[in-house]
């Protein structure tokens, strides 16, 4: 029987990865439903989805990450698996369990993995049990507890909201003079916003790298990687520009790095998709366990493109029961992709969120780049979500090869409308910093007012 | 005003081309209105469709080649503009007529240059007169009057439609004794088939390669070329594989070959997207003019992905009256590309078509690789209509590099079902004479057997 008989889709997100979505459905002869909000009524996923559900009002809260909303819409519309992308309720254990209670596959990992990874200081503790390397740090109950434990590890130390992620709930402390006050900040902050004010504290690895593997397991208690990605040019801990591989890495630290994800993998005998993040201690040759991220991840196509592997369509194969259809030893990597995100954050304002109108919209197609977008020309780029416009992806038969797709590509790009990153990215991948490869973390936030000089 | 609040397109075809343009309006923030015949209402462009019409049975004679059904679906669906793709109406001059007949914009050129091109017999005249090589030839009213013509100019010799098209109707005539008997045949088929029995007779070039020029004009009188491409991996006059640029070109043959097309263009005052044909007598590095596509080409992705120009929307937006974005002095030419064509024909059955139901279709998201398809996992492959099941459009630095990817996209493409190409494809992309891109015309057929061969 095929799966077009046996499943139906409900897209519980938005934007570029609902579009995403729908495509990997259709290419499986899978019939989707679309759930959005009052804004996202004339998107182009809603124009594209075979059938769309209005959740609520644009508020996030009341649509889009509304468990009941979601859970009801997909239900009635007869759906047998929601697929929640990325963002939104995708990693909340609570969306996994109301879905699970009605009977619907959640795409992504078992529900017990939900709630070990959302935790991060649990998710230390099964990287550390696995073997993995974790920087040195631990729960703290109170300021003063930190100031001891800091005290043992050394300066700057990093506090953490447990159950925080991409940066929200992050503190960076230099001295013990700031650590206490800094402390009971975060432990504040992180009740207020998370609704749980635990606290850890770790080691600042300095001069580090992002570099990120990628795993899918099968129900089978299979699990592969499909090799690394590295993500050193963040902003505010927000990505701007992904590639694959990670040209830093000899191959014994290749090696090392695959070991550590598959460990952790194997040790909670994952299900899904799945990221593990580390960082790169570039002058030590040494890794340490970031945070596993349950779920597809925005920059997912440039391993897609190294890989040659549709990420999407078998995170929805192994949530239908299918075993992988690809063993380790299968898995070539063939060139070196590069992405870009394109947002609607004025550059030359600090990246301030800027929606509008897009007067013009125009995506060369210039072969060796990938555009995954859900912008059309005319659309009114809402303000109520994050600021993704484009994922620019492209491919060479090496990373010089791709960082000039990547400059053509923006140079023929035709864009008029809201304040963006564009200038911003055509200076990044023109860098010495980009194009030598020796961005490390912290980097963009120090480069960002330079490369916004005229 | 946007495009989106004056113009609603009605997609004629179906396919993958039916997606293109789909997506092409998407971009472009303009509603669109797909007609189907009743055996693709299930298809992937009738699920992607914000609305679809069913225009009459499977048979195309009742449905995409309807003009009355056509232009009424388009006419009741409130739409402004018709896009006829390829095939089908594109080039009926009836149809064209009709839409204006009733208000809609033909996606195509004007009527008196369908009416020109259509004629292979006018359309040599037209380029004759703006001083565009043709191989020596000319109309003929019988056998006998054929035979002085061919002692004239030379055997071997083409007889042909004068109303035909993609070889249909043409005969390859090697002496006299062959000649009136061929030409009776010619005529009388024509006159079935086309409804006109005109023939023509023409010297036939051997050891030619197929380059063609894409041209766009507004109408505004601007006019431009976007370089040329080589086609001459053909079976039976259909192509199979199509590039760009043409490396069997220097500087000055290229230059040469451009302005031939620019001068016929110019003769015209063409307007919308176009393909001037030539063959290349590589030996005496002569140019000898063949016909005009006056639609968009099935090969029209190798040209986009080496200038970065959206041919589709470019082809929309001069027919809603827009002037030309681009001059000439700004289209760029970068790396190399090739689209192989996948065909549901059976190649170690030479060829036959194949219809019947894709258990697997699983294309892999390679760096580098555009699949333009319409299939889905599970599609039951329609016997009513052409056998094209993708175009495999690979982009590299320089054509070994397109080259090397095609191979990879072939190899990691998962394909059960119908009978196809894709091990001839495979065997295409490795063969010496297309590596060393000396292939001309009469090659593959030559070469099938013993590609073939296991």
């Amino acid at each position: 029987m095929s799966w077009a008989q046996q499943h139906k889709v409900f897209v519980a997100n938005r934007g570029e990865i609902a579009l995403r979505i729908l495509d990997a459905c259709d290419r499986l002869g899978i019939d989707a439903v679309l759930g959005v909000s009052q804004a996202d009524r004339d998107s182009l996923p809603a124009r594209r989805a075979g059938r769309t559900v209005v959740l609520g009002p644009a508020h996030a809260a009341d649509s889009y990450l509304s468990i009941d909303a979601t859970v009801q819409a997909a239900v009635s519309t007869g759906c047998t698996a929601v697929h929640p992308g990325y963002g939104f309720l995708s990693e909340s254990v609570a969306f996994a369990r109301c879905c699970a209670e009605h009977g619907l596959i959640f795409v992504g990992p078992r529900l017990e993995h939900l709630e070990i990874l959302g935790d991060k200081l649990s998710a230390r503790r099964v990287a550390e049990e696995a073997g993995v390397p974790v920087t040195p740090g631990g729960e703290t109950c109170s300021g003063e507890e930190a100031l001891a434990l800091a005290g043992r590890i050394g300066y700057p130390v990093l506090v953490k909201a447990a159950f925080g992620g991409g940066g929200r709930g992050m503190k960076l402390v230099d001295n013990p003079e700031d650590l206490v006050a800094a402390w009971e900040l975060a432990a504040s902050e992180a009740q207020s916003t998370f609704g749980d004010g635990t606290v850890f504290i770790e080691r600042y690895v300095r001069d580090a790298k992002h570099v990120e593997v990628q795993i899918l397991g099968d129900q089978h208690g299979h699990c592969i990687h499909l090799g690394e990605r590295e993500c050193s040019v963040q902003f505010r801990y927000q990505k701007m520009l992904e590639e694959a591989p990670c040209v830093a890495l000899g191959e014994t630290a290749r090696r090392e790095l695959h070991g550590h994800a598959m460990r952790l993998a194997t040790k909670l005998g994952y299900v899904s998709l799945g990221t593990i993040e580390f960082l790169y201690d570039v002058q030590r040759d040494a890794f340490w366990f970031l945070e596993v991220n349950p779920r597809v991840q925005v920059e997912h196509p440039v391993t897609e493109s190294v890989t040659g592997v549709d990420l999407v369509r078998e995170q929805l194969l192994v949530a239908f029961g299918e075993p992988l259809s690809l063993r380790q030893d299968e898995i070539e990597f063939h060139g070196h992709a590069i992405e870009l995100r394109l947002v609607a954050q004025d550059a030359a304002r600090g990246l301030l969120p800027s929606p509008g109108r897009l007067e013009r919209w125009r995506t060369p197609p210039l072969g060796g780049v990938r555009w995954d977008t859900h912008l059309y020309e005319g659309y009114r780029f809402p303000p109520y979500y994050d600021a993704l416009m484009a994922k620019i992806i492209a491919h060479g038969a090496d990373r010089a090869g791709a960082l000039e797709r990547l400059r053509l590509a923006l140079a023929h790009l035709q864009l008029k409308g809201p304040g963006t990153n564009l200038t911003l990215l055509q200076r990044l991948v023109a860098a010495p910093a980009v194009v030598d490869a020796t961005v490390t973390t912290r980097w963009l936030e120090e480069a960002l007012p330079q490369l916004m000089e005229t």
